[in-house]
């Protein structure tokens, strides 16, 4: 698959909530993540494709998510970002039961015809 | 300044229609602008804050622009996303006449308390 053809099937995932399915078929086993802010229990980067579904479960299972939006790709090379908007309740955490919305810039880097690297970037 | 700082005022620059302000202030001599595309008249790659001034200028010239607007930034370390829409009638070119809709995302990253790269992600 080319890079645009990676970045248009992850969007076409991703808006339709299948974002494990794009974790399984597109990623490549070493993927690195690598998240804007971290901590001890969820690190902000994380190597290897179980840990990033792990992240990505964990995230679905504690968040209702009441609206979600992925615009793009906007392609440059062999990167391309998707833009996210999510309107969600956490289950946990600080903000547990408030409603929020979340939007974030989402960076990826194909190596080999899988996406080798994500990196998000957004403000709490 | 640190990064949140000209994160900021860049995008305040920038919704104000003062990029030219915004290079001359937060940009390093040595910053390095990347397009997603490019010819031989102009780069996908240009060093240095005249060629990247110069640039803008060009783009300023050769656009009306209807309406702009930044969203952000979204932070990660040292670097920083911005949303950038535009609704511009090019002068020139294969669109002169043609009134268009340009959705991009903008990455910047700081080095030494300035903007040293910026690199442009969309499609034509």
């Amino acid at each position: 698959m080319t890079t645009q053809e990676i970045a248009d099937r992850l969007v076409e995932l991703c808006k339709t909530g299948k974002n494990l399915e794009a974790i399984d078929t597109l990623f490549s086993d070493k993927i690195v993540s690598v998240e804007a802010l971290g901590d001890e229990t969820m690190p902000a980067v994380m190597e290897g494709r179980a840990a990033v579904r792990g992240k990505n479960e964990w995230w679905f299972a504690n968040h209702e998510v009441h609206a979600a939006s992925a615009d793009g790709p906007f392609p440059n090379g062999d990167r391309f970002a998707v833009i996210f908007d999510y309107e969600v309740t956490p289950k946990v955490g600080p903000q547990a039961g408030k409603r929020t919305r979340m939007k974030e810039v989402a960076l990826y880097t194909i190596e080999n015809g899988k996406i080798a690297r994500e990196e998000f970037f957004y403000s709490m």
